[in-house]
């Protein structure tokens, strides 16, 4: 593992066209007042496809389209994204305007249907204005430059404040594989919108099967350990596309380089997990939790998850306040096992609670370390060896502004 | 069950000292800057007790000394309670603390030690300031008028903005039962406050035993179903004595008005536990969630508690936003088996989505309606015959504004 770390390399300013044989780009199709609002992204050919989707009963049409299609043949060569409106909670004429997106991409690109990946985000519970998609099908451009990623990244944006991309670049059998992303959401479930969209792109030689495997394994370690708000949407999805590009030997378990992929892939899905919780809807900081000296990664990752989406710790945290109390009481009312006379506490690299008792600390320090961009809260239980971490944001009143006053 | 919602009346002004035989009081004893902050609750004679407690593993000290004094005879005679610090976190001197109170009450009363209960509500982490604690024991008087009881209700609050108590009367063997009750929590915790404390007090003469049973089903329909923050106390408890003084045969379950009673001691738990959420920090109104059709009756509840505890419903209802998309979106992500198609959701009396399709309705009027100061929603699951409700609050920046600056 240490090796795989060594060189794992990030690409400043790389996107989801850094690996080769993708283009990408996105339109004004009218379904947003002015911002891009269809989006594009292609592989030169057919690439291995695997995709985690919401755990929301109620998933949205375009989420359906997608499984039919990659189920087909585990290969997806365009995914179509549209914003502004999610295709959730439409009913039959729903799937049906989702199949038609899928059929024009593919009668636009001359591709094989069941190669077409289809995904929305937007308002839940309206129907989608087809002439408008249709019409942005047929004129949207796609290019392999920095322009490219950036409109595509634009048009899958909703209430978005900034842009979301990553890339790690490592080697597979002494071949440069390259690994990126492009991400939105900016609450786990916008205001009625369809939140999180996650798309990954990877010149690596992998088939369907183990990269489902991989992505299953990773989101439970990143897109799974963030929370801005505690909603899970109905239009959840990542999906990640390998073209083999790289030419490298095929990746198999069993292949040296294998936990070194899964490194990048990793790392790729952490970056944009951490940029879309920052992003929490009116939030000023990321928050990381980091969970200690777990009996199971699972129990960690859960007390993780429980303090960074406590409403208390959030507030405390936009407050600036050491108000270790109320992770205590987080901790305390997760499922897992935990004696409260074994833990620790820190906010940063300040040690609050011990042992069962408060200890003293300068309220002084602990606001001013408080107020930086990202804060740290640790939790050891003393309790075994694993360990979890999870991401989340501060609560603010601009998160009561943005989803009280977004619909109407 | 028709006759026993006839029979059972409410009374208005009535408190936990309407019931024969019980005295009230509280003092300020300088633990609070200005306000009562020392409680007494006391029955003529040695009263059958029950109650339930937090589900949070970190239980606190007074917590653990109240269940050993129910556990010893399961009678109860005094409640000592104080507000302003918690006595939750503070190791083996909080326990000390909390036998000492317990100790002082028996001394002053000359009572049996294990015939007091002990609870606290306040800042976590911070220890008893004892001398001030015995002097308020010391000194605190008791009455059985509504000069007493409103002092006790005084004492047992925090950030709450209101007192609340709730009286119902019913008849058992021909003889008038009264039940009354006192609370205070207005978040499922406070700011580092420990949250929800009830003392629900009646003259019934029922055991021990009977009367936990019947406490613990009816928690479950009535405290365990209000939520402010998805927050659980490290101190919440709820305790009630019956003290037999209304002099009838001894409530079985064979009793022919065991049910009657079931339904008063309800009564008062629902009345109470909508005062609470009524008063959830920042909280502008009370929201009422029904929801009906379900396979079980754990199913309703569930889904109840998913919808009225969602950020995104409650920013909604604060923004008067008929954002019925949020309400399907937290339908969906509760673990029970439900079809979107077959659901219908109502706000107030307006029919929102219905068949897995969005219904046309007049914002103008459902704006209106949000506008009132109790909000219902209603989700028809349309999968079987029984129901469940929760009740919360809506989400305001005076939430945020609490929250964030409380403690400091």
């Amino acid at each position: 593992m240490k090796t795989a770390e060594k060189l794992l390399k990030k690409v400043e300013g790389g996107t989801v066209l850094t690996p080769k044989g993708f283009q990408a780009g996105g339109i004004h199709a009218g379904l947003r007042y002015s911002k891009k609002d269809v989006g594009l992204l292609m592989s030169e050919s057919p690439a291995a496809a695997a995709a985690v989707y919401t755990q929301n009963h109620f998933q949205a049409a375009p989420l359906k389209v997608t499984q039919e299609s990659i189920q087909h043949s585990g290969k997806i060569q365009a995914i179509i994204v549209n914003s502004a409106i999610a295709n959730a909670c439409t009913g039959e004429q729903g799937l049906k305007d989702a199949y038609e997106m899928r059929r024009l991409v593919a009668k636009r690109l001359d591709l094989v249907e069941e190669h077409v990946a289809v995904a929305s985000t937007g308002v839940i519970g309206e129907f989608l204005q087809m002439d408008k998609i249709a019409h942005g099908i047929e004129q949207v451009e796609v290019s392999n430059g920095l322009e490219g990623a950036k409109s595509f990244q634009e048009a899958i944006l909703t209430t978005d404040t900034f842009q979301k991309s990553a890339c790690y670049e490592l080697e597979v059998g002494g071949k440069t594989v390259t690994i990126g992303g492009a991400a939105k959401g900016s609450g786990m479930i916008h205001p009625n919108m369809a939140t999180m969209l996650g798309f990954v792109t990877t010149d690596a030689n992998i088939d369907s099967t183990l990269l489902h495997k991989t992505l299953k394994e990773i989101t439970n370690e990143s897109f799974n350990q963030i929370t801005v708000d505690g909603d899970t949407s109905t239009n959840d999805m990542v999906l990640v596309l390998a073209n083999g590009m790289a030419d490298h030997e095929p990746l198999t378990e069993g292949h040296p380089d294998f936990e070194q992929f899964k490194e990048g892939l990793k790392a790729v899905c952490v970056d944009l997990a951490k940029q879309i919780a920052r992003d929490g809807e009116g939030a000023t900081k990321l928050v990381e939790v980091n969970v200690t000296g777990a009996q199971t990664k699972e129990e960690a990752n859960i007390i993780a998850k429980k303090i960074v989406g406590s409403s208390l710790v959030k507030t405390a945290v936009y407050g600036r306040d050491g108000n270790w109390g109320r992770i205590v009481a987080a901790v305390g009312y997760s499922d897992a096992k935990v004696e409260p006379d074994q833990i620790s506490i820190y906010i940063g690299p300040y040690l609050m609670f011990q042992n069962g008792l408060p200890q003293s600390f300068s309220e002084e320090l602990v606001t001013e370390y408080l107020a930086k961009e990202t804060v740290t809260i640790t939790v050891h239980l003393n309790n075994g060896t694993e360990k979890g971490k999870a991401w989340g944001c501060d609560l603010t009143y601009d998160y009561v502004k943005i989803n009280a006053s977004y619909r109407t």
